[in-house]
């Protein structure tokens, strides 16, 4: 809002004023809902008293141009009340239910913004979450990466990539599945905003309603979610020590002739489990027989706190049946939004379009920072770093947990990954113990929500030890044991070890 | 791969290397495809010589486990092939074709992947982009943002924010938006990955196969892909000089009782086309009238270079009826991905829940980017900065436009965005164009993928100037006037202007 004033004129200061935002007003340069600048600024920034504003502005009141509202200032009252929008008709509010598409899910469920909410609040320990701690950075590294990025590629770091990721990003990815037993040309590969991206992409591609999909159950929210949403009919699979059952798999492939597998071997989340090397080979079997393609999700090969790392069913597959998705969100950085999917051509060429018409290309600042993370050999200190700070929080997380043995209880001990699986007593009251937490600060993710349209009433959680600081661990774990102790009806055994479920494939 | 040798054991080394790398692949870990390092490496990294290596290599190859391949090097076998996946059975090839949902467009339309990748290649001059041009950064702002945003923030660039935006950018865009007299809470704001992604998110949200759209026609392709992936129905309306016409819209709305009227009111994209304020009050009345609700995109509102900025329809709308969605992407940086949404709280959860299924939360490091550009001021000097050297770039695109008038050509002069539109001759043969012009490294955006359902011969093209060097822009509408000249019958006429359609609500 720009005000002219003439010293030399006869018109006196606060009609000029008046005059010049009354003309704004009607020709809707100052639109309704304008908030005026405080008097007290305008007199500054026009180098004149307070009071003569407040004259104008009173002026405008009288007009019925303005009117003081408490809280906000001096508002612009709607400026076409004569010819008006408004007065001469009645507006019937929209009713947005009803314009909503059929095949859009009700229910306003949260859970993943919930969690997400928390790192903006304090005071809160979140053992809920899936993302690194806070500490695994330092200020150094980042700042020698920036001061990388902005170096060697200036103005670049601003301007648009490919839709499917810029080529220096897909080479280092390239390079790096290579190291893991996957060739892929770069036309097999495509930078999404997170490997939820391709799952969500993928759903798009393949799913009519009624369809089928096989899933290990429990299994990742994320997938769930993006599978459902476009009706897909999940049916969940359990597993066992090496990972997804096979018998029951095939019963399925036989009965529902589903359009997909989609499975995590490495480190499941929410379970931690991994799947056995011969598990996976016969799983590949199966998919070749029955002619079904498989997702693999595979974003915590990485973080593995003992033994080998196993051959992803990628790399084990010359058939082109799996679709590979991973991301460097649980290596590097959740937040950047960079993941990654290994596809054949014709199958990225169908994201390439979906990705035009959701969000264009994944941001180009994250894609930068990701490549020089990764091709500059800043990754393989960090992931050594972060392993050891991960075993050591898993430890601390299981000594803390066989503090107290409940009775029932059951912890379920990964060979890497984020996450601990915990099996309660049976007579455990999941909303009490829920509620009970919340009321201490404490967010753990209850276990139903990893089961397929929540028809389970779950009686596990899912322990995150990534993200908490050590001090949490100790001080939440053992809220969290006498929560458990309150909320069920059983002992607490004396002098026995908790019982652990170790995952031999470690 | 990790190789221990043991200089004390009588097993000769190049026999420790061969056993080593051979348990290595029986167990697994070196899956099929998987390149050995070069001889040269492994016996640097060892320190032993080279032919040492070789021998190693021989043996495993002797014994089937690995083979040498040209541009490779040494790779490994699938180890499996005893007991195998593979030899026992048939592996019938997917039939992705078979697999794909019904709903998905089978075209491999790639225009905008296209003319992003066009960024990565050397000696072509893009007049179809719609971003902003590489030297309206300037390196000194760039660092100290960066700076600034790791002193201040720290590691809180690469930790999550809630799935609708961190707070920190709320705020800032609804002060942003308070200025621009639209008044929203902080849950009325979602941030989203561009604005693209909010326009999805409505499609997804209203569209069921059939429901009509009316659009502006032409109109932004990417809001045309987006309504049509969800089958919607698309109806064109055409616009006068004072905008989208009325008339001919009430016609629409009574005969086709659309879900919406998307809109782009200020610098229209693809023809630069500003809508009157008369206009955007009647069109509001229209709305209120039928019942239908707006979605107004205005990404261009900031680069006027002429005139006065008019108010937008949200500014205008005090009942709720227009969606309101805007970004940074042609104000700061179209890369950073950073866009928003303003609409009731009921629709923004909604989005929120697209958005935990799709990228879960635009990432972090270009929320805080743009948050620190926007707060603190500096945004204000950068849109005073390029505004001067747009406004530049579209009067020398005009001007060299001027110096060969060929017979049935318009310009369509903008009053500000990024964009002229031009009419070329009735006669052009556009297919051949294209071609020519690609021949000599030129693109443009031709007419017919603003028009839905690509259902029109159009003898329209739309050429950014914000992109684009001046010194590409003379030579190229140089030879852009040459090759139209070329591909139609029209005369070149001399010592006559140009017709020119000048939008008069600049």
């Amino acid at each position: 809002m720009e005000i002219t004033i003439n010293r030399e004129s006869k018109t006196p200061i606060y009609l000029q004023i008046k005059k010049q935002i009354e003309a704004m007003i009607n020709s809707g340069k100052l639109p309704p809902n304008f908030i005026l600048p405080a008097e007290r600024v305008l007199g500054g920034r026009l180098k004149i008293n307070r009071s003569t504003v407040i004259k104008a502005y009173m002026e405008l009141k009288a007009e019925g141009l303005v009117e003081s509202r408490v809280g906000s200032g001096t508002v612009v009252l709607a400026p076409f009340s004569k010819d008006g929008i408004q007065e001469k008709m009645y507006v019937p509010p929209l009713r947005w239910n009803q314009l909503e598409s059929r095949r859009v899910n009700k229910s306003n469920e949260q859970t993943i913004n919930n969690i997400l909410s928390v790192f903006e609040k304090e005071k809160v320990i979140s053992f809920a979450s899936g993302v690194a701690s806070e500490d695994s950075y330092d200020m150094e590294l980042l700042q020698s990466i920036q001061t990388r990025l902005l170096e060697k590629h200036r103005e670049k770091v601003l301007m648009p990539t490919p839709v499917d990721g810029c080529s220096e990003l897909k080479h280092t990815i390239r390079s790096y599945l290579q190291q893991n037993g996957i060739n892929a040309g770069t036309k097999q590969i495509m930078v999404t905003s997170g490997s939820q991206q391709a799952v969500e992409f993928l759903a798009r591609l393949l799913i009519e309603p009624g369809d089928v999909v096989l899933v290990e159950e429990p299994t990742y929210i994320g997938a769930i979610q993006a599978f459902e949403s476009y009706d897909a009919r999940l049916i969940g699979i359990p597993m066992d020590e090496e990972g997804i059952r096979l018998d029951i798999l095939e019963t399925c492939l036989v009965k529902y002739r589903p359009k997909l597998i989609y499975t995590q071997p490495t480190f499941h989340n929410p379970t931690g489990m991994t799947m056995s090397l011969n598990r996976r080979k016969e799983l590949l079997k199966l998919a070749y027989y029955y002619n079904i393609p498989i997702l693999e999700d595979n974003p915590y090969e990485e973080l593995y706190y003992e033994g080998e790392k196993l051959p992803s069913l990628k790399s084990l597959d010359n058939n082109d049946y799996v679709i590979y998705v991973s991301s460097f969100s649980k290596t590097i950085s959740f937040s950047l939004r960079v993941g990654y999917v290994v596809a054949g051509e014709n199958i990225i060429n169908r994201f390439i379009k979906f990705k035009q018409i959701t969000d264009i290309q994944t941001n180009t600042l994250s894609q930068y920072f990701v490549h020089e993370f990764v091709a500059h050999g800043y990754l393989k200190n960090h992931l050594e770093k972060i392993r050891n700070k991960y075993r050591k929080k898993r430890d601390l997380m299981i000594a803390q947990l066989n503090k107290c043995n409940v009775e029932g209880m059951r912890i379920f001990v990964p060979g890497g990954g984020y996450f601990i699986w915990l099996e309660l007593p049976n007579n455990i009251r999941m909303n009490e113990l829920i509620k009970l937490l919340g009321d201490k600060g404490i967010i753990v993710m209850p276990g139903d929500v990893f089961y397929p349209k929540y028809n389970i009433e779950s009686n596990f959680i899912r322990l995150n030890f990534s993200y908490p600081k050590e001090q949490d661990i100790e001080d939440g774990i053992e809220k969290l044991l006498d929560c458990i102790v309150k909320c069920s009806n059983s002992n607490v055994k004396v002098g026995h070890p908790v019982e652990t479920v170790l995952n031999p494939y470690l």
